[in-house]
């Protein structure tokens, strides 16, 4: 008798829960040691791989070239994505840690000891090379995953998964430590969102459209890898120089990834000595503004900027402009615009620096920095699985420590409760 | 024009994240001193709230007995609400606390900074003292918060909240601080949980049945406050004297909250020398027993436990009582049955608890105590808003650094991105 997807997905999730019991108390070693072999794996069965991908690409032809460029597996990627996971097993093993001890008034002494959440579902774009990246990271750090990527990335994800699942069977560690949804199926997600007996977090990254669904269907707690609006403000006491500098950076060195400026604002007693040079450094680089009313005026080439504008994540070379009053209008315009992932102040004056860091409510604030830096790597915790927009459990990038939980462990004397 | 009953809620949520900004900065001291001020108005009015009280308690007059104590108030019971903001009054502000600091390779100083969540929704049960204790956690935790009580005690509610606002606005505090949804209608409820642009953390407090609502139709992320199964495992390494006294307290010394004792789980090679006095004890004290065929047959008086038994929250004097062939069968059926709040090994082999710590998939783990101490309070982090059954970003008690999250703070000298 044939499954159905409901019945299918619902096993994955059962046995995803099983094994991320056993997950959870594998020593360190034998995680690594996995990791290792995964590496290797991979570079083993390059062709095997490629081919699948070959085949995704020829189904997506019709796409976009951004789109194909994030699909496109080689020689040279696939040693990054070994690289990667080889770069996971050298970092710390976060469980078991203990976050605070205490003793207690009844004499109990209490543990805070970190541990694994237990199954994730990661829901993605059409990225193969996710695939390994978030196996990699989550069996580190002794989650479950149950993995659905974008359809059209299908045949290359099978063949990666394939490939480190064999490892796993082979190490002798529990079926269902690492998952793949094998179904291009829409209907697959509104499944798994309902399973919140057996998972429990799922991550959504990729599309506006996509993270909303998620948030409207899942009974799963969610923390999203949402669009980063990243502004730059400079402020009236900026040194000009560093923040043309640094606004440059922030828009131009890689236009296309979340943590790239996309509106800058501008303290109106340093607009008319700022604006002319900075905007005339941006049309030379091809970067298109949307400017207010004094942006236009000062580089007659720009387009007047819409409220839709000052919410829009270009991921392209256009930039939203706007001269404000003061530090209270860059903050309330970067709380209510932005998506709360990096913005920077580029100030002299350490009080609105500090007011600034503050009072902005985003997961990374800068002062005199591009916000091209909010990166695990960058930060020093090595692989990150993305970069959290929300506010609860983790924020910004999220490298192993951010993808555990704690338990108190309680050790008593046979205390009982008066 | 009358508002519509979503226009109302939507405006009270906009407020609310408005408020939550300038909360989020206010000083500790500032925060301190409301507290008092609200400590002391509570007293104040006490025949007002008392009034409003006997208003809900006369429509509620139909309902069970439990229900009844939790919707009244008395002059003693408005003293502990009063008292319990002056304890959150005393205790440390937990906001701008450094959680790490450390140097990035490009030389940026990164701080990580605890900061408020921005605002929350509490969903809870005709309990008036609750609306007092979460407004003082909240507010003194920096967050905006917006209660919704059960509808039985919303005379009550209302009384309070008014008495505490008041001291909001006279103090200069910027209205929306604090909030309270002034209608019974169960609709007021769909409408708060799509609010996810303005609201950033949804509390349900209660039955299953409305955590499970909140659950299906919540777009805000929740920290669920569930029930407790909680359990007591007797190891066949324990001291019996010591089992037998934990096992009593855990169960009758006060069955009716979250971390009492509804299921008790026995090795099998200590079930006959165990259970006889144990379960002796219990009938003693009033508890009815829900026994495996082994439990039945010592005491015939017992009654047979089903499936359903082990998954229920009795708040009751009835147990369920299973005898376990080993530490693994044992660990398996807390995980698979409980509601992974606390549950708690009795054995003098260091080997058994170490296990059993590590695997068993709970908020709070003991060896050798009672269940019974899994309280904010007895944890020694004073007052709490609950227990959180939910493995995402707050575990167990939740005091006031629970309700707070962090930014990245990052300093640089002109960094940019090569």
């Amino acid at each position: 008798m044939k499954q159905s997807l409901k019945q299918k997905i619902e096993g994955i999730a059962k046995q995803a829960q099983k094994a991320s019991r056993a997950l959870a108390v594998l020593p360190a070693q034998e995680k690594n040691k996995a990791l290792v072999d995964m590496a290797a794996a991979l570079l083993k069965n390059k062709a095997v791989i490629l081919k699948a991908n070959k085949k995704d690409l020829a189904g997506a032809a019709k796409l976009g070239k951004a789109f194909l460029d994030r699909l496109t597996l080689n020689p040279t990627r696939i040693k990054q994505m070994a690289d990667s996971l080889l770069e996971v097993a050298k970092l710390k093993d976060p469980l078991g840690e203990t976050l605070a001890a205490w003793k207690a008034p009844s004499g109990l002494k209490i543990k805070k000891v970190r541990c694994a959440i237990g199954v994730i579902a990661i829901i993605y774009e059409s990225r193969p090379n996710v695939t390994s990246d978030c196996i990699g990271l989550c069996f580190k750090s002794g989650n479950s995953v149950i993995l659905r990527g974008g359809s059209e990335s299908l045949n290359s994800n099978l063949a990666i998964f394939n490939v480190l699942n064999a490892v796993i069977k082979k190490r002798g560690i529990i079926d269902g430590t690492i998952n793949l949804i094998d179904t291009g199926e829409r209907k697959a997600i509104d499944i798994l969102l309902k399973l919140n007996n057996y998972i429990d977090l799922a991550m959504p990254r990729g599309g506006e459209e996509l993270i909303n669904k998620v948030v409207r269907f899942s009974r799963i707690p969610v923390i999203k890898h949402y669009k980063g609006i990243c502004h730059v403000y400079v402020d009236e006491g900026a040194d000009l120089n560093m923040a043309q500098r640094i606004c440059f950076n922030a828009k131009v060195q890689r236009p296309g990834v979340c943590n790239a400026m996309e509106s800058m604002l501008v303290h109106r007693d340093v607009a008319v000595r700022f604006l002319p040079g900075m905007l005339k450094q941006f049309k030379e680089a091809g970067v298109a503004i949307r400017g207010c009313p004094l942006t236009c005026k000062i580089a007659k080439w720009a387009k007047s900027a819409t409220e839709k504008d000052y919410r829009t994540e270009y991921l392209d070379l256009i930039l939203s402009v706007k001269v404000v009053d003061d530090l209270d209008e860059a903050v309330e315009h970067i709380n209510n615009y932005g998506s709360h992932h990096s913005d920077s102040i580029v100030t002299d004056n350490s009080g609105n620096a500090k007011e600034f860091l503050k009072r902005v409510d985003s997961a990374c604030v800068y002062v005199n920095a591009s916000t091209r830096f909010t990166d695990g790597n960058q930060f020093g915790m090595g692989a990150e699985i993305g970069i959290s927009t929300d506010k609860l459990h983790a924020r910004g990038p999220m490298g192993l420590e951010e993808l555990t939980t704690y338990k108190y462990m309680v050790f008593g004397l046979g205390q009982i409760r008066l």
